[in-house]
């Protein structure tokens, strides 16, 4: 299969339940999902990356929160304002944002 | 922060709307999650290992769908009489699990 040179992970909250709720959820996580899929579809990096949205990270008075696999990167209070920062700095320039590491 | 060796992936069709639909979800995913979250318990792995339901990850044909960060591996039709294998070959014996690969 076509594996993902980077894989961004957005936590929305969601509950296997089908539940959705929790601190990210409320602060507009959903929206950073969104805004990373413009992103990679404008920048035409569709197959090369991949976001989803998870559950809980346990890491909620930190939400939103964003993991980058395979390196490993966990960002905290990420805003809608940060995502072209994410891509630019991280996803195609290969060095995370540090003003946003936890 | 203290971050995960392993980090696994199990999608249960979760959409960021809160919405739970789609092939992994009625492929009862969600009992992988805890049989995941259980053996990590069990093994004394819970500061290590990680696991974390997300939404589709758009390969439904071949659900439900586990993957294994940093690592970067797919597998695919994963069953809960896979999780010990997983956890024994993979996570705990670093190799993966070649026969469930995608």
């Amino acid at each position: 299969m076509n594996k993902p040179k980077y894989h961004i992970f957005v936590c929305t909250s969601s509950r296997p339940n089908g539940q959705q709720k929790g601190f990210c959820h409320t602060k507009a996580a959903v929206e950073l999902v969104s805004g990373f899929m413009e992103e990679i579809e404008e920048r035409g990096l569709g197959g090369e990356v991949f976001v989803s949205n998870t559950g809980c990270f346990g890491l909620c008075e930190k939400g939103p929160i964003v993991v980058v696999y395979p390196d490993n990167v966990w960002y905290g209070s990420v805003t809608a304002g940060d995502v072209e920062a994410i891509m630019d700095e991280h996803i195609e320039g290969g060095s995370p944002v540090k003003r946003l590491e936890l």
